[in-house]
């Protein structure tokens, strides 16, 4: 299964172009920009060309969803279609003690009964311009790479602002190719929406934390949504004709949706240190993080419960990275990443301007590179975890951020951005103290055994105090799990910040100089100098290369495109697809318990199914995290399939894409139909899904 | 799938004892002989306590069907239960042009329609009798290696005559622990051995050569003969009673069987050997033979038939070794060959006596390796593949070595073995000459390609001609593809031989002398002297660690045990159990077609079947080929399971077991009284199987 992505800072950019090559990138392989299309690639080996209305639609039917996920209207009633694990944070939010939504699931047979999620904002890419000129003409050849990051983000700043001025519309400017090219990218944007069907998380995430990442799969992993706008739902006419026969072996098909990050285009020296010393680095932390929050939820079922969404989201990193630093430790995969890196250094030597222009850039990472495995520098506010901290924290660099001009902001706080902050910062979700103590307590417990333990921002959380007397008398002194008390702070800017009382308000008042102070010397030495040589070598990429190659994924739409294919598995193929069929093999094959228990629904309704019906399939499409909930659409541009993960193969991905046995895995329609219909009683939804009818309105 | 494994030769035998240490072996490993099984790890693992009673009978249940497989009695009237593809070979011995056994299927109602097989040979280990004093005793102190093996040979045969003429049994003596111990075994004889049941070849190897050693699997394996005395079914008083509830998840269970070799006690630059030289050629070998049989089965559906069998046994071997040689490339596996070697050898060296009775043996495998790795010496007459040509030879050798007295003759033609060599010299079975042909010609043109280019045999063979030409005029001159050909020249002895114009006989007579001198060599450079030190390997082995330690795999009877579960696979769980369903969504993932397509009997017949009947399982029990057929029994001793292959994690346990991985892969009875009654109208069988009453007799 996916997990959700946060975008990446935008890199800046300067300019020479060399002759472009063009570099045929593995079949199957990218995640093209809706404005560069793989139109030839496509036509040549699928006899399938691009048509604009085609794209259009495709982009126009797609949504963002909240923070890190995909998904698409699937009505033109604001029906949205996403990943369970997508709405997962929602279910939970709507959950109370007596009622896990998580687990039983949730069905609202008319819209009356469509509960209104507390923070989910839905995002449609509806324009699409490039300001590569604008942003590049901001930055002087004389200025620092802190200079001309600074002068990047200002020009960025008044360009978003100008824009959601003009047409209401949510604004970002995202760069390419490591800051290449520069784009307006405006949104549609939701933030009504309500929960209309959820199945139990026990098939939606079938197989639990071990079948995660793999294939065959037996997930019925899909949450339904509905955008609302002015108290009544959406009208979403450009929406995804659903298609009930879906993807069939060997069928050209597209995915749709926000791939989070990859770091292809890194050069070699960088990936050895992600696999050097940042992956077992992460890994270890994740490690110490899942046994806090194991260890809570044994202490009972509503423990347990309050903890399953990080223990979830956790484990599923913690799998990812796994796959990832597998790949990281592949030699093949290194060998492949150190030719690329040497192709292209050969090429900018071959030339004198490009080797002026961009030699620099692998000397400057390699200085970097070797900071920081000296000078091993970072935050020590990332001992202390938990939601209400991290809320404490924002409402006291807000108040100080939002002080200073636009254009001076950190991008959180810029007036364009402002609104989703917000929204996100006032969540009604329920906040579980007992929770935040431990992870609280532990991460400063982390911080005195690590070199972390004087460090001014350690010794003023603890105060003299044991982790544990600390973290309780943070959290049960604090007021901010109210959001209404948020709110007030929020409204009451500096003076309200300075006078409150509020134990993690006061910790984060200390901290914010601190955190300042690491942020600026990161920047000096290796943010900026990074962003400067990455720049350096997107632009040299791009001036060999042309766009014949995608950019890394950055949270913005793609189009990948790929054929229905199984794959060589264990010594044998894996299957294109699996069917109910194969559900019912996989509970029997371990006697039906531990994470391959039937939900009852299931386990008793095994009559009432037609069991040849295709239940989950993969196909070569090229993703990764953030595409979790994208719709697949066939050669019609039809709903053939919902994304809702990579197979364990396609993790070293983020590194290098293999045709072979990279693969994407997806719900079948057939089965989403199959199911609602016979299993969940909820013919009313799956008439709206194949347009039978449309359901009743409020 | 299992491949067939020959005996391999006999080893020799000094004496020293040291303190023995008790090595624990991992829990599930071991293939141990009947007169040592593993009591104290049963009773502390299991509370389960080993009876003779219980030995016995399984014992005597047990069979050894033909050349490599096994199987057991599952009825008291003779009825055998082994793999299709153990009696793949009969069936197609049994087909012809229009009635393709192997594909189709057989079915005998009744006994009368049992067919007889040309040349199937049962055998159940009735007596076992340790001769280690008597085969010691044979071998003086002053002797060379050579000196050593042919005194050994000479009381084994002895032994083993002198045993025969006791009792009539057919009799071996085998040696355990590399020469430490020897046995004589008595083997109670089937020659008259009739097909009763076999399914399509389509769902008994379902799946076919991708899925071929791997599991979660779908194969109904099976293959039911009877043996048959004077003209009637044998009465088998020791059966196994028929368990149709069969093996659960968590069981304790056990396999009884013939694993055909393992190299487990081989030193570390032994399996090193194997490693660089030897799989690496052998590897080369089976290609190059697969593409030719290929080639040959393209031409037509009769042509493809006579390969079909080849073929098959060509890729399980390629499959086999190509699994095994990834094990020699596991760096944690040479890993723990290394420091297993090396604790040997410290403890060897540590005490005087043993020192000084072993510590040569490590320098002989050092010598004698590089001076293979040197002048790697081959016999030119591998290059003559097929079946003429090995009739031949054997024919001629026969005629030679009979003139011999019995314990000076090689090991197969002394009196206790020649009945099962005439029976298999004379079987009635077909010989394809086309077939012939194309396997002499790609031999031949091999040899101009190798450095043998010059050798003597190889230019007697093509004698200025072209390989395709000398194939051609081998295969068109001889008779001897019929078995009354092949019977009178046996009869005819020396003096038939000298006389015989075959070409094949002419070559084999150029080949005997030059064959003669290769294995003289090779004994005395290369055999004896790592015969003696693998004795020495042994016998310290012994000395240290006693018999807590199992022997090597010889194709004799052995007992393995273990549980039923899955095991960490492809990033997940594999599950212990597959299901009939699972047949139907494999079989739906890849379009019902290539080597998952069902046979139209299971396509058509899925609404008659119960699909939540167990149909494959899996168990720790420690197995190698030549335990393909073996029977998987309970603590009550029942018929649970039917052993057909091992996953593609148990193949480098031919170098080292790991319980982690390392499985088992079986037919579960439910599945087969499941197909036998719905889908095969064979109700009588299963009513046989399940005791409910006898078949009819002739």
């Amino acid at each position: 299964m996916l997990s959700p992505m946060r975008r990446i800072t935008l890199f800046a950019h300067v300019g020479i172009v060399l002759m472009a090559w063009a570099l045929p990138a593995t079949s199957g392989e990218g995640m093209w920009t809706f404005d560069n299309p793989p139109r030839k690639q496509l036509l040549e080996r699928y006899g399938f060309e691009v048509t604009q209305d085609w794209l259009d639609h495709l982009r126009c039917s797609s949504v963002r969803v909240g923070d890190g996920g995909s998904g698409s209207f699937v009505s033109p009633n604001g029906l949205l279609l996403t990943n369970h694990h997508v709405g997962r944070g929602q279910l939970q939010k709507l959950s109370t003690r007596d009622r896990d939504l998580v687990s039983l699931g949730f069905y609202a047979r008319t819209t009356a009964d469509e509960l209104k999620c507390p923070d989910l904002e839905l995002n449609v890419l509806v324009s699409m311009e490039e300001v590569t000129d604008q942003v590049l003409a901001s930055v002087g050849p004389e200025m620092s790479a802190k200079e001309a990051m600074d002068a990047r983000r200002r020009v960025i700043a008044e360009i978003t602002k100008k824009a959601t001025e003009n047409n209401g519309l949510k604004s970002d400017v995202v760069s390419f190719y490591s800051g290449t090219e520069y784009w307006l990218y405006q949104y549609k944007k939701y933030t009504d929406v309500r929960l209309v069907m959820a199945p139990e998380g026990a098939i939606a995430f079938y197989g639990g934390d071990p079948d995660n990442f793999t294939f065959p799969r037996y997930d019925l992993d899909m949450c339904f949504f509905r955008a609302y706008e002015n108290g009544i739902p959406a009208k979403t006419d450009q929406y995804l004709k659903w298609n009930t026969a879906g993807a069939r072996c060997g069928d050209l098909v597209f995915v749709s949706g926000h791939p989070g990050s990859t770091n292809r285009l890194q050069s070699y020296i960088q990936t050895e240190y992600q696999r050097d010393v940042a992956y077992p680095a992460r890994l270890k932390g994740v490690e110490r993080q899942l046994s806090v929050l194991r260890k809570f939820a044994a202490q009972g079922p509503e423990q347990a419960r309050q903890a399953a969404g990080s223990i979830f989201g956790l484990e599923n990193s913690q799998k990812a990275m796994r796959g990832e630093y597998e790949g990281l430790n592949d030699k093949d995969l290194m060998a492949k990443k150190f030719q690329e890196d040497k192709d292209l250094h050969d090429r900018v030597l071959a030339n004198p301007a490009s080797k002026q222009a961009y030699a620099w850039a692998w000397d400057t990472i390699a200085t970097v590179i070797e900071r920081q495995k000296a000078q091993n520098r970072q935050s020590a506010m990332r001992f202390i975890r938990g939601r209400l901290y991290q809320m404490a924290f924002q409402l006291v660099q807000a108040a100080d951020e939002l002080a200073k001009p636009d254009g001076e902001r950190q991008p959180p706080f810029q007036d364009a951005n402002l609104a989703g902050m917000k929204f996100r910062l006032f969540s009604p979700a329920p906040v579980y103290p007992e929770l935040e103590k431990v992870q609280i307590a532990d991460g400063l417990a982390e911080a005195l055994e690590s070199d972390a333990k004087d460090d001014p921002f350690v010794k003023e959380a603890l105060r003299g105090r044991s982790p544990e007397e600390a973290a309780k008398e943070l959290v049960q002194g604090t007021t901010l799990g109210d959001a209404e008390v948020r709110k007030a702070l929020f409204a009451g800017g500096e003076k309200a910040i300075a006078d409150s009382k509020d134990p993690m308000i006061e910790l984060a008042r200390k901290a914010l100089p601190l955190q300042n102070e690491f942020r600026s010397w990161n920047e000096k030495y290796v943010t900026a100098p990074t962003a400067k040589a990455t720049e350096a070598f997107g632009k040299a990429r791009f001036a060999v290369y042309g766009k014949s190659i995608n950019p890394d994924a950055t949270f913005t739409l793609r189009l990948s495109y790929g054929t229905v294919s199984g794959y060589p598995m264990n010594g044998t193929q894996a299957p294109a697809m699996t069917t109910l069929y194969g559900l019912y093999d996989r509970a029997l094959g371990f006697d039906n318990k531990g994470a391959w228990a039937l939900p009852k629904r299931f386990s008793e309704g095994v009559g009432k199914l037609t069991l040849s019906t295709p239940f989950n399939f993969v196909s070569t499409c090229d993703i990764i995290g953030g595409n979790s909930g994208s719709p697949v659409v066939n050669r019609a541009g039809e709903f053939v399939g919902l994304i809702f993960d990579g197979n364990i193969e396609s993790l070293p991905g983020r590194f290098l894409y293999s045709e072979a046995t990279n693969r994407a895995v997806a719900v079948h329609p057939g089965a989403i139909i199959e199911c609602l219909r016979k299993l969940y009683d909820a013919g009313e939804l799956a008439d709206e899904l194949e347009g039978v009818k449309a359901r009743p309105t409020l």
